[in-house]
């Protein structure tokens, strides 16, 4: 804790925002590492490749359908509008940080994907035949998935950090995210569709353990900032349905092709209708009025999409996905209510966008759903060849049982988390070196310290000179007529 | 008329648009029933069960591929964006309604897909040998439909009705709907892919005689909220251009496979095409200057979309599907400009969002040009099997022939007008009781009453004191300066 | 020059803006032709016609999963997107031009697929058996295409224009554009997926010299609206996301089925990646402090997605298309700094959107790396069967080896740039003709002209009377307080 003692003591020196330096240089430097290492290791894989014809032959494949790109390719790009519209746009609620949210989340989302390519394929798709990374259709939607884990973490730190600290985040995110897939889902033997644990776990709990090392006393100096204008949260609202609408699609997206992609995406479809309604009724519930909090409904809503990922290929049956989505919309909400101002004032979790509601506690429910479903699985549900398939009790797997599985599944829940707290505090002590170009407390949640900003648009109208009637021009009138006093 | 009478007289109390108890009790025990029906009824039907892999052998079925989700899972994935996002950001377009427009519309869809999967579930898909709904990719599309009628109805009362009354409204509505689509399409053996008569007439008359059961004689009292600002209308415009794109999903989402699903695009897409360019014609014709009218580029460009949904899996001829854009853009837009005021001053219905002119008379010319295009259908054209395929002209309906086909067309609209306008008026009744929380006609347009809204947007720029060069701000600059005075 | 000095006086006559009778006519006498010529050449083509039935007999096609549809529909609606939702919101950062961007963007495509399934099927798919021309998907997508050219024209010259003269732009440019086309796919066979030279070096240079003849010397008088607010920008990164995210689809849309469109998705999908690393990289570099420039992430952003669109389904190999993305990303952001300033005070031409940085350039480029690329393929990288899948060495081509066939591409960039400015600057005469009711220099960049506007939002304050508890109305309150004066 000396080592925290002396970093605080070095964030006292006045901040500097210009990273005019320091932004260029780490895109660059990163982007040309990212030339290099492609050009070394990634080549297309033999669905992608011009001797695609030969390996159809080879293979006996009937037709240009069967490539992978016909089964993943609607579902990646449902995934990719979830990456890039869905995070970015549920972010901008804030009334002065719409462009850090949609830009930032733009900039890291750009450059995570990269590096996921790299990391996640010298874990599971490295040929070691001629040492090269074979990438397709599923890498890209993988490679998706893996940023997908520092945006929630971003969601955590929203307003509060600068776009090189951000870099830095998801450099080291993707890292954690591709060893941690590895050990849970190759070494663990756990399945995770939908990532409940991979993704929104280890994301959830990077994001808090990062903003617990970077807590700001001073934050409610900001605190004019840290809301939301109107127009600002119908742009969030867009965020938040198109994650909604395509949840579906990320849970299903890199499950096996036939009934596991049919079944995840049903499942994540009921769970999530279901969320709406408890997330209605708590956040009227507990409302002076009941009145509706637009908070909940942009976030609580996708709880029940997070809660049922790692069961989502599962024979979780329509009413179980019910189930799930009932109790996470009221769990989320309530979070919401009292667990994030108890986090802020008694933890020192600054948690912006309530990441812990969202993500990480619907994540762990996730995770603990998946185990008792793995562990309840039967073969008179599944049957014997239905088992198999969905499990993937085969090669060195092929003598597993449901209750093992099960106990599997909740030692992958317990992995996500270490991974996340533990490689939270180890980035966020380096997130708190003063080299990052931060804002000062007065000034986060803010575009100006980053962003060029445009004219305010209360200047638009007493400029105007319209040739027509533009009836009640109250305030453009009453400037005029404050002038002639 | 005695009892709407009474009615008249209880509505007179003071409203109460407090819907602390009533829309989380409402919510709660709706999802709670839905759980329980759910675990009764509802199960995976063969290509989302584990056993798919038994079935395929079973069926000598070759490819993973031939799985019904991969010829509709992205026509599944464009229609939930309609009914989300299209129909939900159609309705921001009211300068403070914008949250009850997405918010309610996110709410009741929700609820609404889930009892559509049961009441659908209970007249298409009933397995009698185990007494379970099986459900699929199909049920989801056919779900999302049914939740579109209740949808459409919602337009004619926006911004008029509380959540609860909402709530209600779409059980009734969709219990109709499943009931009325039934009689159509299974009774009368008529055709109607993208649902011109079972959704968009049934929806249009529902809403419209819902709300001339909730006239509200005072309404003007809010004029000031009827009409959009110059955002408001750009966010309308999202809602506009994806209901736009994708109507070739909608109405190609459950037509046959192959050609069925290929035609059905093309006849949406050029329909929609052709009535953007007639929207324009007449809504720059008929205003003082040839300025547009926002109201009509959100709305009337639609239209098309709407009048081909019945015949757009018949050979309609490409030239055809243009004719009915081209008609139903000129009708659609004069409905907005002769048709809406004229239904408020004499006919006493408050349409908010002129559906009567966006889905009720489209959705009746859809009808009548899916009755005359089947009853013209011959076999040169058609070919034998593609007669019997489109047509279905098999089991029970074996001996059908494409006149008589006609007349059911035909008997089909009749069916859909008096669901819509019986079930509205019964709705209507319900609704009226003074116990649902909606807002007093002073108040309506506005979501003060049910939602938590942000501190005012124009509050901003005097409270920023930002250490940079802020050009124009006049209207800062001329309160401070007032402020000296 | 004499007649273009003719014109110029011509113009010095006042403005009128009314297109009350010019803008109906246009759009009801062409769609009048728009139906009467798709009635006498448009057909179904065989997999959208019942007899596709009949066709999979003869043609021993084992699935209906094996029609077109199947492979391309998903694409088509990312496009489809990308044509009204990308190229239309991105357009609307103008601060009171966003009616007008996403508006006559609407209107203009809805024209132009029309014409251009004519004029693209008279070319390519016009059946010589019975004179008709057979669409399918893939026609749809080609229109798509085609408007694509359009609408990057319509960029340079945004908000200096009125609809008629848009419309005009249209008519002109898809007929270049399909003659421009078929002269360098099928006369000089040189291959181009995602259209760097088809579509975006034509459609760049075509604006641009249209720009170039309607220079408005004056246009500084419009200044205070030719800039973006807070929200604006919000609502054009829109656009420029659902740009982003689809244009793997773009550049695979039309590829070979299989590995064609699969490793076109993943080529774009990397170039992009990488070009918002060097575009922010660029973008706080040259910019004081450091700040990011909204503009450059807008635009520039896309830059590699438009320059791989040749090169993407060649071998460009995973590193490739990083390079291709990394070079146009610096390029393009440069181009908006230092050459738009240039262009407009140099060389008159006033480029609203900065289309030159985004498509022209970068479409150059594109064109370049695709000839590159073509000339230095080998059979030992593509296979044999790969390389004439590839390049197309069938037919009258089956002797064609690839470096030649990088020489029919450069040849192909020529023609392309030479239709775009030849072509431009006949339409740009045609449009200087002073009947089509644009604005006067003062008047630019306002939706004034064309729109019936709602009151503004700044006058919503001062007339709302909630009984809540709004807080800081500073306006509003310093509104009263000053009557009181």
């Amino acid at each position: 804790m000396g080592c925290i003692q002396s970093f605080r003591e070095l964030c006292d020196r006045p901040k500097n925002t210009n990273v005019r330096f320091s932004l260029p240089a780490v895109c660059i430097v990163w982007q040309t590492a990212m030339i290099i290492l492609f050009g070394v290791f990634i080549r297309y894989d033999e669905e992608s490749d011009t001797h695609w014809i030969e390996h159809r032959k080879a293979n006996n494949i009937s037709s240009d359908i069967e490539n992978d790109f016909y089964f993943r390719y609607p579902s990646f790009q449902d995934v990719h509008v979830m990456i890039f519209v869905g995070f970015g746009f549920l972010m901008t609620f804030l009334k002065r940080y719409s462009f850090g949210a949609v830009g930032f989340n733009f900039l890291i989302a750009a450059f995570g994907l990269q590096w996921a390519l790299l990391m996640q394929g010298w874990f599971h798709s490295l040929d070691y035949t001629d040492g090269k990374i074979k990438i397709g259709v599923e890498s890209l939607i993988n490679a998706d998935f893996c940023v997908a884990g520092c945006l929630i973490a971003y969601g955590a730190v929203l307003g509060k950090v600068s776009p090189v600290q951000l870099m830095v985040l998801t450099l080291f995110g993707i890292t954690l995210f591709a060893v941690e897939e590895y050990i849970i889902l190759n070494l663990i033997h756990a399945r995770d569709a939908g990532g409940s644990m991979v993704i929104h776990t280890f994301g959830g709990y990077y994001g808090l353990s990062i903003s617990w090392m970077l807590y700001r006393p001073n934050l409610d100096q900001s605190s004019r900032l840290q809301g939301s204008v109107y127009h600002s949260d119908v742009f969030a609202m867009i965020g938040t349905l198109f994650l909604w609408m395509f949840w579906p699609s990320f849970n299903s997206a890199i499950t096996d092709h036939g009934d596991g992609q049919h079944r995840a995406a049903i499942n994540t479809y009921l769970a999530l209708a279901s969320t709406v309604l408890t997330t209605v009724a708590v956040s009227s519930l507990f409302q002076k009025h009941g009145k509706l909090d637009m908070v909940h409904i942009q976030n609580s809503t996708l709880a029940g999409g997070v809660a049922v990922g790692t069961a989502a290929e599962f024979m979780l049956m329509p009413y179980g996905s019910l189930i799930v989505g009932f109790c996470c919309g009221i769990i989320s909400t309530l979070g919401y209510i009292y667990l994030t101002p108890f986090m802020e004032k008694y933890l020192k979790i600054q948690d912006t966008c309530g990441i812990h509601n969202l993500h990480a506690m619907p994540g762990v429910i996730g995770g603990i759903v998946g185990a008792i479903t793995a562990a309840a699985a039967s073969e008179s549900v599944y049957g014997r060849d239905g088992l198999i398939n969905t499990f993937d009790f085969e090669g060195a797997f092929k003598n597993m049982v449901p209750t093992r599985q099960g106990g599997h599944q909740a030692a992958g829940i317990c992995v996500a988390i270490c991974f996340g707290v533990g490689g939270g505090i180890l980035v966020g002590c380096i997130l708190r070196l003063p080299i990052w170009g931060d804002a000062a407390d007065e000034n986060c949640f803010d575009d100006e310290p980053y962003w060029e900003l445009p004219e305010d648009e209360e200047s638009v109208p007493p400029i105007l000179q319209y040739n027509n009637h533009m009836r009640n021009k109250d305030v453009t009138e009453s400037n005029f007529s404050m002038e002639q006093n």
